[in-house]
C-alpha cells in the first residue's frame, strides 16, 4: 500500500468530528463526493474524480469507498480501508446514459440498510451532479435526503501539525517558483517557456520536498488580458512596458499554498506605484486584523478601508480559507474575507489573503498565504512583498 | 481582445449545428455548463469553473455568457460576443450558502422570457451541480426542463480542418513528452524530477507550437501501484525490475492528444513481453475496423477477441471520444470502445483507443489517439509502439 500521509489516528480524530457534525444535523448517513473531502477522511488520492464517485460515512465502522471497479484498485493502494470497505461498480456505468452509477450506490445503500435513512449530501460541492441527485433519488425513495455542503470542509478548517507541516514545504516550493518568475523573465519570452519553468519547478519540489499537481494551473494574464483574473497562457512573448500577473501554489501531498505576485518589465508607470503602495499598505492593515478572535470580515473591512483611503477599491472577496485540494479549486469553500462573513478567526486556520486589484488597464496581485497563530497570523512565505521589477 | 482560436464561421456553423439538435428535442433554450462546451460555443477560454457559469443559447441572436463578474471581463477578451452579451454576477453570490448564483440566473431568464420557457440543462455535465439544478427550479418554477447532458458534446463529434490541425499539434507534443522519458528515465531517479521533466515538454511545445494544460495531470505509477489506473506520483525512485506506465498528453488551444507507453527498467519478465505482444496485435486488429460505417463496438469486438485469444483480458471500454477538453477529463464523453457502442464511425472522428491492461502487479498501457480517415484510421503519433526498455 502506498504510504499514508497521515498517522492512522489522524483519520480517526477526523471521522469523529464529522460524526459529531453529522449527529448535529441529524444524519445517519453522510455521502461525500467532493476529491478533498475524500482524501481527508480515507487518504484516497487518484485523478478518477471525472467519474461518480464517494465515500460513505455512518455512526460507526470505517467509511465506505465506492467508485468505479479500476479505481477501486487505487483506493486499495492509497486509503486505510480494508477490502470489504472498497466497492467498485462495473465499468458499462461509466459515461453511459443508460446507466447511472448512482443506481448501483442505491442498491448498496439499501443492502446497508440506509433505504429510509437520513443521507446527507454535498449537493452544491465538486462533482455532484443533479443527474447523480436524481438517480439516487430515483433509487431511494423512501430515503430521507439532505443538504451537507460544506460540512466536511468546515471541519477541515483548523489545520493539525502535520497539515501545518505540508503546507509549508508547499510555501517552499511557491517561494522557489515565484524566484524562478524572477530570474527567468525577460522581454521576448515567449509566456509557455517561463510557463515551462514554473511548472519544472513546482514538481522539482523544494528543500528536498516533491511537489505535487496544484489544484489549479498557472494563471499569468499580461497588459489588457490582466484586467481578467483568472486566464492562463500562450506563446505571446513578455513586453517592455506590460505587467503580467502569476496567481500561482506549490502543493505537497495534495496541500496547496497559492500565492500571486506581478512582474512589470521596465519602468512601471507612477500608478502602478501607487496602487503598490496602497496594497502593501492595505495588506499590513488586514493583516494586523488576523488574530484569534477577531472575524473574517474584519480583515476585508480594514483591508478596504486602507484601500478606499488610497484611492483604490475592490470589489470582491479579499480572501479564502486553503488546504488539501483538488481541482478545479485551491480554496477550501467555507471563509471568505468579505463583510458578512463572521466566522470567528481560530488558531491553526489558513488563508489565502488575496488582495487582488484588477485595473482599468492590467492586474495587480500581491497576496499572501496565512496561518493563524495562538497570536496573530505568520505569513507562511517569504517571497518579497513587491511589485517585480525587471528589465 | 485574444485571438480566437477559429474563424467566427465555425463558431457560426457549431451554433447551428447546436440551434438544430435543440430543435429536435424541442428546447427553446439550452444552458451549457460544461466548460468544454462553453469554449467550443463562445471561444470562452478560463479557470474560472470552479464557480456557477454557463452559456445560454436560443434559437436566435448570439449566445450569452453568464458568470461571475471578474470573469466576465475574461469573456470580454477570450469570446466573440459583444457587452450585451456577457453578464456577470455579483461577488456575493461565490461560495455563499446564503446566495445561490443561479438566483441571478433565473431572474436574468425571466427577463428575457423564458420563464415557461422549455430549457435544456446538462444535468450530469460537469460543475452542474444538484444544487444549482434545485436554485434554478425554485427561481423558475413555471419552467420545463429537460435534461440535454452530451447534446452539445455530439455536436463535437466530427472536427473541421483547424481542429484536427490543433490536434496534430497536440499530438506532436505528447511524442515530444515521451521521448523525453525515454532519455531521462533510469533506475534511482526521482518520479517527480522525471514528471517535472514530462510537465517542462508539454508546456514548453513541439515544432513551434506552444502547449497548453492538459485535461488531466500525469499518471505515472510503479509497480503494484500501476495495478491502478489513476495514480499520479510521489518522489520514490524508479527501481530496476519494475513498470511504470505514464498516462499523458499533450495539449494546444485546449485540444488534447493523450498517448500511453509502459516503461520498464531492466529486463522485462517474459508475462510483460506476452502481455505486450497480446496487446499489439490486439490494437491491430481494432484498427483494422476502424473505419467509416463500422459501429465503435466492432473496435472493442476485435480488439477482445485476439486479446482474449492471446490469453488476456479486459473488462473495460478500451477507447472514447477526444477533442477541446477542460479539467477533470480530456474525454468527450459521447461514444466509447466496448460492446453496445453502436455509434456509427465517421470520417472526421477523433479518439483515444485505451487498450490499457492492468495486470495483478502491475500496468501496461500502450495506447493510440486516432483520427477516423474516408478509408480507415490514421494514428496522431508517431511514438514507437513498444514496451520502453531501458537500463
Amino acid at each position: 500500500m502506498a504510504t499514508l500521509s497521515f498517522e492512522r489516528s489522524e483519520y480517526d480524530d477526523r471521522l469523529a468530528k464529522t460524526r459529531k457534525a453529522m449527529e448535529t444535523d441529524g444524519l445517519e448517513a453522510l455521502f461525500v463526493t467532493d476529491p478533498s473531502n475524500m482524501a481527508w477522511l480515507s487518504g484516497y488520492d487518484g485523478w478518477s474524480f471525472y467519474v461518480h464517485q464517494g465515500v460513505l460515512i455512518t455512526q460507526s465502522g470505517d467509511p465506505l469507498w465506492w467508485g468505479r471497479a479500476m479505481d477501486a484498485v487505487g483506493a486499495m493502494r492509497t486509503t486505510y480501508l480494508n477490502p470489504d470497505n472498497i466497492h467498485g461498480y462495473d465499468d458499462s456505468y461509466v459515461q453511459n446514459p443508460d446507466k447511472h452509477p448512482m443506481a448501483d450506490l442505491s442498491t448498496l445503500l439499501g443492502v446497508r440498510g440506509l433505504e429510509r435513512a437520513r443521507i446527507g449530501l454535498e449537493m452544491d460541492n465538486y462533482y455532484f451532479t443533479a443527474a447523480a441527485f436524481g438517480a439516487l433519488a430515483q433509487g431511494l425513495p423512501m430515503a430521507n435526503f439532505a443538504d451537507a455542503t460544506g460540512l466536511v470542509n468546515w471541519q477541515r478548517a483548523i489545520k493539525s501539525a502535520t497539515e501545518i507541516t505540508y503546507m509549508r514545504r508547499a510555501a517552499r516550493i511557491v517561494e522557489r517558483m515565484h524566484a524562478v518568475i524572477r530570474e527567468r523573465a525577460e522581454p521576448g519570452l515567449p509566456k509557455n517557456e517561463l510557463i515551462a519553468e514554473i511548472y519544472h519547478a513546482s514538481v522539482q519540489g523544494a528543500q528536498g520536498h516533491w511537489g505535487d499537481y496544484p489544484a489549479i494551473v498557472p494563471m499569468a494574464p499580461s497588459g489588457l488580458d490582466a484586467t481578467a483574473p483568472h486566464l492562463t497562457w500562450d506563446d505571446q512573448p513578455l513586453r517592455a512596458g506590460e505587467s503580467t500577473f502569476f496567481e500561482i501554489a506549490g502543493a505537497h501531498r495534495r496541500y496547496q499554498c497559492p500565492q500571486s505576485r506581478t512582474l512589470f518589465l521596465g519602468k512601471p508607470p507612477q500608478k502602478y506605484r501607487d496602487a503598490e503602495q496602497a496594497v502593501l499598505e492595505a495588506i499590513e492593515a488586514g493583516l494586523a486584523q488576523a488574530r484569534p478572535g477577531n472575524l473574517c470580515e474584519d480583515i476585508a473591512i480594514a483591508f478596504n478601508a486602507t484601500l478606499n483611503r488610497l484611492g483604490f477599491q475592490k470589489d470582491s472577496r479579499c480572501g479564502y480559507a486553503i488546504g488539501l485540494s483538488y481541482p478545479p479549486d485551491w480554496g477550501e469553500r467555507t471563509m471568505s474575507f468579505r463583510t458578512g462573513d463572521k466566522t470567528v478567526l481560530q488558531p491553526g486556520m489558513t488563508f489565502h489573503f488575496m488582495p487582488a486589484l484588477w485595473l482599468e488597464d492590467g492586474g495587480l496581485e500581491i497576496t499572501e498565504p496565512i496561518f493563524i497563530t495562538e497570536t496573530g497570523a505568520e505569513c507562511l512565505c517569504t517571497t518579497p512583498r513587491e511589485l517585480v521589477v525587471k528589465g
